[in-house]
């Protein structure tokens, strides 16, 4: 057979594999203590409550939650959304909502809508790895503003946007996965007035912001600016990523654009997922499950800030996240992270090297860490075990 | 606020809606009998073994099947659809199987592989509504090719591989959608010997060749020539759509790359329904069901075809599929059946117009009609309405 058989298109020649999945496969070793993954606490799964959900789907609704379901979604549960989004000030119609298969197709349909080949985008550095690899698949020129611990800095955004035309700004305002940061009202105002004074559309990726450790969070900037913000959300986080049910909130006009394109990518979002969620979720049960995961991710994001207080040394910084999942840490710039993951999986502690978060080169004395899988005891031995490779690390450079 | 906010990207503004879509919106109205869906039968979905296999998932797989999933898809479940495609003769290892969310993300992944803007896509004419809506996302130029009783004709492929390059051959070569013809063992070795020749890869979408009402069926592309074809196989026929479980299944050099195109559309495949229908398939209930399935469509098949014979008048002519959904109507070339669809729903009956099946336009004289989901009673019923209506058009015609 010809070796040159197969002829591959352009994007699908740039496309490169995901460094947080590679590295999770890598830390996949017994007695590791991984704060590599993204992933919410297993034990936190409400099973009894799912099992009675499942069974009355099955038994009561199986001509539509086994059928095929619209592209749009199951009309229930975008009105749950709808309601649930309202709680945050977000005024969205039913019709304003889709349900996406995971919030990774929201950024991958927001890319298919709004780059043309090479396009610009601007994000925060570091930022989501996800919404980097999903529009990388549109060679977009991806422009990274620098962070402060206020999240995205805006004093050269103007610049970038008369310099690069952009066609989104692509932000995770709530604290941002993999830095936990938030960008304050103020900030999110001075964007916003960007955005509209040269039609530069905005993407609000909010998967955490339920998961708050304080009484206040500034409002959505899709509340602010409605016309303006297409807003991405997920249960993922809120109640599990086995169901892969997200949505996308974005102006009726644009949402069924949105949806043309997710009937060519997919069709429709699992029916199933989507009754299960709603059936568990209609009556509040998910309100008091995330108040639950509050507590116990609250108590371990204490955890960690204590223990990296406690062991790391003086010269290591880190975010103090004040809700999410994650916090980064960032070491003195001649130590890079890549090199030391092999260290530290030896000493079975991981994490992911920071600049898989740089849209641009970058972020190489980085780290990001989760603090919602591991729990309280294995967050501080793994964070013992972070501090003696740092210390190790930094006395041999010292010598 | 600007008007001119938004800019969308080339691509999305050519997306045009599924006309099948909204015809099945147009369509439901109470009392109508809908030969227009694809939908297997509500009634034969295995409640109560769903029942059991879910609690099982959810009580004992929890770890797993409500958590984030590695891309490829749950390896169990892979392993029993290589199993499964064996028994027809494919060779499939696991590492040569990837779980899609429905065989339309399959051809929506297959798009991004091989379409660079305008690349050119042979098939037949009529053939799967939703690969021509997958692709046009690519902006391809989609070589629509004749068919007779055997499906695709090979006489002028040659010619048009040549002139144009294609970068694939797309069939579906068993029990087509929309016209149940299948390709006989002759004609797809032509092809193949074509593919070989040309170096064109061959996407053999295979969602139906299980339902078979005969014996024998040709031997599966992918068997004959298992380097030069991309399989893509779905368990909404099989079983029901609601888990939107699917997979491709092509060589390992090519589906590494498919892979990591997957991981930017959209990361994974829902867990749950993975787990589930390998807790329901493992120990053979895919088998039986399947069994059911065959001598219900039969028996629906059989009873479209006698009540065709018996009301249709004599130059209306029809498809006689050996398996499948689906059969295909021709009428008189004067008679457009676009036109003639709302004069059909006053009928209280419904179908899809041929020329959304077209690559290129034509079929305007044709109908895609389903008989798996009317029991038979509606389907007598709702063919003599159609004969009523065909009757009255041609006597109005022959006035």
């Amino acid at each position: 057979m010809n070796k040159v058989f197969w002829h591959f298109s352009r994007r699908s020649q740039m496309m490169k594999g995901s460094i947080i999945r590679e590295t999770l496969k890598i830390t996949k070793k017994p007695g590791i203590i991984s704060f590599g993954g993204g992933l919410p606490a297993t034990e936190s799964f409400p099973i009894e409550e799912l099992v009675v959900a499942t069974e009355k789907v099955l038994r009561e609704k199986s001509e539509h939650s086994l059928q095929y379901g619209t592209t749009e979604g199951y009309p229930p549960l975008r009105e749950l959304i709808a309601d649930f989004l309202g709680r945050r000030g977000i005024k969205a119609k039913t019709d304003e909502i889709m349900i996406t298969g995971g919030s990774q197709q929201g950024l991958d349909l927001v890319g298919r809508l709004f780059f043309d080949w090479g396009d610009s985008v601007i994000m925060p550095r570091p930022t989501y790895l996800g919404a980097i690899q999903a529009f990388n698949a549109y060679d977009t020129h991806n422009i990274g503003l620098r962070s402060d611990d206020s999240g995205i800095t805006v004093d050269t955004m103007e610049e970038e946007i008369l310099t690069n035309n952009p066609r989104l700004i692509y932000l995770v305002p709530t604290f941002q996965n993999p830095d936990g940061r938030t960008i304050p009202a103020e900030r999110r105002q001075k964007i916003i007035n960007l955005s509209s004074k040269y039609g530069v559309p905005i993407i609000e990726d909010d998967p955490y912001s339920e998961i708050n450790f304080q009484e206040r969070i500034p409002l959505a900037m899709r509340a602010m600016a409605p016309d303006h913000v297409i807003l991405l959300g997920t249960f993922s986080k809120l109640l599990c990523p086995g169901f892969r049910i997200a949505w996308i909130c974005a102006p009726k006009e644009v949402l069924d654009r949105i949806v043309l394109l997710k009937q060519g990518a997919d069709l429709f979002t699992n029916t199933f997922g989507q009754h299960v969620i709603y059936e568990y979720a209609k009556d509040g049960a998910l309100d008091g499950h995330i108040e639950k995961l509050k507590v116990m991710y609250k108590s371990r994001r204490d955890k960690m800030i204590q223990s990296m207080i406690d062991y790391f040394p003086q010269d290591v910084k880190f975010t103090r996240p004040a809700g999410g999942l994650f916090l980064w840490v960032e070491l003195p710039e001649n130590i890079n992270t890549t090199e030391l993951l092999p260290k530290a999986v030896e000493k079975n502690v991981a994490y992911i090297p920071g600049d898989a978060f740089y849209p641009n080169p970058g972020g190489y004395n980085c780290m990001r860490l989760n603090y919602s899988m591991p729990n309280e005891d294995q967050i501080e031995e793994g964070i013992k075990r972070l501090a003696e490779l740092f210390i190790e690390t930094l006395d041999k450079q010292g010598k």
